[in-house]
């Protein structure tokens, strides 16, 4: 009696996805798979988990607290994949070594980590991205930034913007200042983090001038569009912050070419919260949903450490995300519901199920009764929102 | 320089789907979702893991050994899940605890098993199925299997065979024999793994009758059409073992109405390595390939366990077994190659970023060239098999 008294629970940080949720998720993956396609990319399906020191080769030190870990049966270390970008530089380094230049590849998959769970920020959740691999410069950063906002698009969603930055225009200023090590550390984390107070404050003790600090403090609100970017190269001498802004003129140049710059702006205080981006950097922002509905950017040293010294460029965009954003604007994914009934009275199954096949044969949803009933009882079954009634008497 | 040289492995028992074989996956996977939603199944997305707890209640404890276990951050056990009933009959008992029945659900995804790794026999694998809850009797039975023949029909075959049993034909003659309770499990797994020579000496060992043990021995033999069915019914005289086979004989009278009889056969020796079967069972075969395509059968008790007392029934096919029959059987799955490289002189790419707006836009699959390049360094690219240059200059 206990035992049937037994009430499964879902694991922390989980969903199911179910009917209509489940029908959006499967259209909405099947139409982006089409327009990567169309884009030159091929997909690429990688095992759930993967060797903890591909990972930590891969991605650094700190992601390895947000992992899923466990032993495999030779007591190697396992963990759950947090995102594709190692995988896939995994594969490059391997079976697709002799492939030439450049990769094009995408992926549709769930990813793990240990995070609070709330509404658009799950333990387990799913990810549509690219990865172009062996091609440096603004043509491939621009193809990337412009398959985001297609992919977006796509999916179903017309209001929403991208904030396009540049790692090394920070670089370059961090660099100028003279500030410590641990200082940049602190920098980056509350610019990462949009904490303005805590920045005002790390400034404070730094010991730079007012002049650096003023620069710095600036930053997370450098966003806009072109004359935000003129006014950017007067705040900036050194080459390193300079050839950052040249970047982003020369790719937003190739985003109008792609018509997508109405989708796009200037953002120099985006640093996404991985420490391998050493160029473009990018997020896709709704009105509405707290947390970016994409994000990616040029990584062009994390192949190395797989023996492949090739540069890259990529991004992620998170199909939860992308899911609500549509609930939350109304935004209706069109889903087949129901159909055909077919009922039937005893001794007629044999008949109905010949209807069923017809029906299937042209394409309709049709859903078989699987016991005799009268046709009053079938007519309530179809009140419940089927199309059309088949009784067969 | 040693972290240049790490070279990154795949997990054991796991695989890499790329280009070719990752198209075929989706290929195939698309229009299996197509087809279950003809028939009126809805997919159910559920976690990667489940609580160790709710896998033990749903499939007892034969499955644990074969499971991916680790702890989550409270230290409960977590399972990789090793099949889709479990979750669904979860998810059933709660979510969709209201829902009226019959419930008719299908599902894509990868489960997980400790295995010795062969082709088509891994760790990962990617399975399709479906689970009609709420509906005892033939008609369900019946519309499961014949789903299963067009399924396979769907993925391309053409030359397969479903055996079907039912295991309350063994069960009604184990409970006559008078075998003991080791015995009984003895037999069932010398039957399971259909060790012919084993079985022998176990019964040879039983202390049953001459009789009784000519009957046990020519269970696994029991295979063919309709006439085999009716030599059947001369062996048997316990109500269990009859009613069984006029189960058998309904559910194949239906599958006539699906046109799909051509695709089953009978084979009273086949009961699946799970112990919750209660009815009808079968699996799909192929040539050349020496381990089931599919199988499933009817399971009434497991629900019950989740506080929902429904009978059940559905099946689960493999899709890399799938992709490898295909392959081996020389079955072609259609999938687009490649077909425009757009490249381009120097100072040109606003205009190629056109004209592959224009190739995509055509539903063409239109990749541009990263860099410029001469006309003649770009015709040596499309000798690699690309349908059409378009070159801008």
């Amino acid at each position: 009696m206990n035992k049937n008294q037994f009430v499964p629970q879902i694991p922390y940080g989980t969903r199911d996805l179910l009917l209509r949720e489940a029908k959006q998720k499967r259209i909405v993956e099947g139409s982006l798979a089409e327009l990567f396609s169309r884009w030159g990319y091929d997909e690429v399906v990688t095992p759930t988990f993967e060797y903890m020191e591909t990972l930590t080769v891969g991605t650094g030190s700190d992601m390895q607290q947000h992992v899923f870990k466990f032993f495999d049966k030779n007591n190697r270390i396992m963990a759950l994949k947090p995102d594709m970008t190692t995988p896939i530089a995994r594969v490059a380094a391997t079976r697709l070594k002799e492939t030439p230049l450049p990769l094009r590849l995408f992926y549709l998959t769930n990813v793990f980590r240990h995070e609070q769970a709330q509404a658009g920020r799950q333990c387990e959740f799913y990810q549509a991205g690219v990865e172009l691999l062996g091609a440096p410069g603004p043509a491939a950063d621009a193809e990337v930034v412009a398959l985001a906002v297609e992919a977006m698009l796509e999916a179903g969603l017309t209001n929403f913007q991208i904030g396009l930055g540049q790692v090394d225009f920070i670089n370059g200023i961090m660099a100028e200042s003279g500030l410590t090590p641990e200082h940049k550390q602190q920098v980056k984390y509350a610019m990462v983090t949009r904490d303005l107070v805590g920045l005002g404050e790390i400034l404070a003790q730094s010991g730079l001038s007012k002049a650096a600090q003023e620069l710095l403090r600036q930053i997370p609100v450098l966003h806009g569009h072109e004359d935000m970017l003129n006014h950017a190269y007067q705040l900036v001498s050194n080459d390193l912050s300079r050839r950052a802004l040249d970047n982003l003129a020369d790719i937003h140049r190739l985003l109008t070419g792609y018509g997508v710059d109405r989708y796009v702006n200037f953002d120099l205080g985006i640093i996404r919260d991985f420490d391998y981006y050493t160029g473009m950097v990018f997020e896709g922002y709704t009105p509405g949903l707290g947390f970016p509905l994409c994000g990616g950017g040029r990584y062009d040293n994390m192949l190395a450490s797989f023996g492949v010294a090739n540069p890259a460029t990529g991004f992620a965009l998170g199909i939860e995300r992308v899911l609500l954003a549509l609930e939350r604007q109304g935004i209706g994914v069109s889903v087949r519901g129901k159909d055909v009934y077919i009922a039937w009275a005893e001794g007629k199954l044999p008949e109905a199920i010949e209807a069923a096949n017809q029906c299937r044969k042209e394409g309709r949803r049709a859903e078989l009764a699987l016991a005799s009933e009268s046709k009053a009882s079938a007519e309530t079954v179809i009140a419940e929102g089927y199309e059309e009634l088949i009784y067969i008497e």
